[in-house]
């Protein structure tokens, strides 16, 4: 199973690129806008690994290669940039599951607010701009970049799937649970994204608001 | 300090007066708007405690009666109730702090959807209905009632506190510390009680599509 990471630049991209790549044997491919900043990042994630006795070649390539050869294609893009980066690579996701962890929050004086695109939630925008026939599962929507980045980070936390295609939902829980400590949970289908989505505004006012509290995520008990 | 907990008679009202009275040595008034439902609940609570060997005076009143009394005032009613509520007994509330549990969802074929009103939350609108003077604080939003009611239920579990008065969260977070397992965390002011009270219908779609799941509640890690 390959997975490319499209926005595998970025915090949480590389937050999943570096847990897979230690802890699975999933092919890894990290995709970016410019080539040459996905391979360096790919270069990068690949010493680091290096540096804790695990070696491994992770790929890195423009987004549309990275999707074109991937079985799962994760859109670890700002909010903003998802439907412009679907529409780059829409036709290199044959048989591909496309997952969404991307949310819209503002930052407001009071705190992260919520900030749906009209669509009820970026999840559901997602599944609108891709082809029909990709399957969209929302996940990793809830999960603190930084932590999960530091690979000495002990995780406990869970995160939430969402969407209607339940093979497709099937696989994305058993990736995740590649990672150790990261717990999938059925959060039913795409409309219910926005709920799962307004949590992440929610840890951020949390953590920003209570002492020794950072990089929060959550459980469900 | 005595707590007078409106719509006492619910499900979220009696778990909090079980639990309040168990664990620690506030007065706990139970407000309903019929007097004999409110006395025959309160009976009802403390037959519950003596089976426990703690022998305690639970008070049953009309809502009016049960704010005139107290120090904190929980405003345990659904959401359609809370201003009919408040209307009733803003004059019964010198002095006293009102605290904000309610959320407003929605039962849709998908799942449940966090349907709040136009004010951006529950909180918030209680907040508006409420005479200036009375400071309002948002908590107990997320707590699976059936789960604090059964008094061998283990917690371990978060609150989420929201609101502009800060001897007012502080006194309600020393309240909610009387309750072993049940630790508040502040969410900062009111404008971030819609993220806090989305997590309502969310704990209830993650319950349903899981197994082994039921009572959830969430833990900030």
């Amino acid at each position: 199973m390959d997975i490319a990471i499209l926005g595998g630049t970025g915090a949480i991209g590389q937050g999943l690129a570096l847990r897979w790549a230690l802890e699975t044997e999933y092919g890894i491919i990290i995709g970016s806008r410019e080539h040459s900043r996905a391979v360096n990042k790919a270069r990068e994630y690949e010493a680091e690994l290096d540096s804790r006795g695990r070696s491994r070649t992770i790929d890195g390539s423009e987004n549309e290669t990275a999707a074109a050869s991937a079985d799962v294609v994760v859109l670890a893009v700002p909010a903003y940039h998802v439907t412009e980066t679907i529409d780059a690579v829409e036709h290199e996701l044959d048989d591909a599951i496309l997952i969404s962890p991307a949310v819209g929050m503002t930052r407001e004086p009071t705190g992260m607010r919520y900030d749906p695109p009209a669509v009820g939630s970026v999840t559901e925008l997602v599944a609108e701009a891709s082809p029909p026939d990709v399957p969209v599962v929302g996940a990793f929507h809830n999960l603190a970049a930084g932590r999960l980045s530091d690979l000495d980070a002990e995780l406990g936390i869970d995160t939430l799937l969402v969407g209607e295609n339940a093979d497709a939902k099937e696989t994305v829980a058993t990736l995740t649970q590649g990672i150790e400590g990261l717990r999938p949970l059925d959060a039913g289908p795409l409309a219910n994204a926005r709920e799962v989505e307004a949590v992440t505004p929610l840890l951020i006012n949390v953590a920003r608001n209570n002492e020794r509290m950072h990089d929060l995520c959550v459980r469900f008990t």
